[in-house]
């Protein structure tokens, strides 16, 4: 079977889920390598103008992918009620979730026919921790609006997300929030990337673990 | 079995969802009734100073039940990367995320010891529909949100959420969205509400579905 040599931005490029995604995909594929501070490409996804200057720069498309995405954590204790911009949500709303609705929303505009897109979230959108309340929210957030805007996407766009358990690389740094969780290596995550990068599947979470 | 009287403080009372949780509960209980505009306590969720001015005015209380939240439905097509104030998915986060997010942490901080918090959702975070993708954004926010919020909530406080299918009430308007499915009554949705205050669960999506 020949498999056609794909153009993919990857947003997130340098970190360590991304830097497992390119090296997995770049084996077959032009992975263009995005992100705020380093990359081909300089891309904000907090910044909708950011966003369509670096899918402009990166010319036709075939998949787009979001390896990235920030939110607080923080004790619920410290999550008082507040308007958005004053509430501990608000980073994990601006950033991870509309970021990356804007990122697919953006890339549907973009991508060639029959282009993917592929956005992250994490296993704490079923599986919570002790501080991880905005975390969860942002996860659950992301992958219903996967699956509703599969359905809608034009010119068989497809759209999925991967669902990864803490990494392995992490867990120097996170163990203590994740006792008992089942570290997954960032290359294993990389994977289920590639599915959906790859394979022909829309609106599925991709769970690894 | 004696049942102790509670004290509910009803939001959205005057909606179809709510004068079925409000006709379910009030056999038992004693419930207040909260709205935008009707009930004996007037509520803004999207006001966070009009939260905690109704919870003051409401005094004591064993659960708060919110059976309201606005989402905007419209094609993915209309759906343009923007900022948030600026998405199509303002209304539906500031609402029905933030307001039963908000509404959640301002009832923590009131309920007394061994309450409860029950929030609203609905299928379309499992099941999509055309031009349903915000409402599904928002639902599985709220779901997660419950799941994470339910293992840090102190005071023995339990908090969960109502899932109902497309309401039997609802189908003249919004049948051609929901072909193909099982409407329920706002009556046996009203009957999860039941379950989740004056049940010992947390943590729990209660799909009516």
């Amino acid at each position: 079977m020949s498999e056609r040599r794909l153009r993919i931005l990857l947003v997130g490029a340098s970190g360590t889920l991304g830097r497992a995604v390119e090296a997995e995909l770049s084996q077959r594929h032009d992975v263009i390598a995005a992100g705020r501070n380093s990359g081909n490409i300089r891309i904000d996804l907090t910044d909708v103008a950011s966003i369509q200057r670096a899918l402009k720069q990166a010319g036709e498309l075939d998949a787009v992918v979001g390896a990235t995405g920030n939110v607080t954590f923080a004790p619920l204790a410290d999550f008082k009620p507040a308007a958005f911009g004053e509430s501990l949500h608000t980073l994990g709303i601006t950033d991870k979730l509309l970021g990356q609705v804007n990122l697919a929303l953006a890339a549907r505009d973009h991508l060639r026919d029959g282009g993917s897109i592929t956005l992250t979230t994490g296993i704490l959108s079923e599986q919570p921790i002790v501080a991880g309340s905005s975390a969860s929210l942002v996860n659950g957030a992301v992958e219903a609006f996967v699956r509703a805007a599969a359905i809608e996407l034009p010119r068989r766009l497809r759209i999925n997300v991967v669902s990864p358990n803490v990494l392995t690389e992490a867990m120097p740094a996170y163990a203590p929030f994740f006792r008992g969780f089942e570290p997954v290596s960032a290359a294993r995550a990389a994977l289920a990337f590639s599915r959906s990068v790859e394979g022909a599947q829309t609106g599925q979470v991709y769970k690894v673990f």
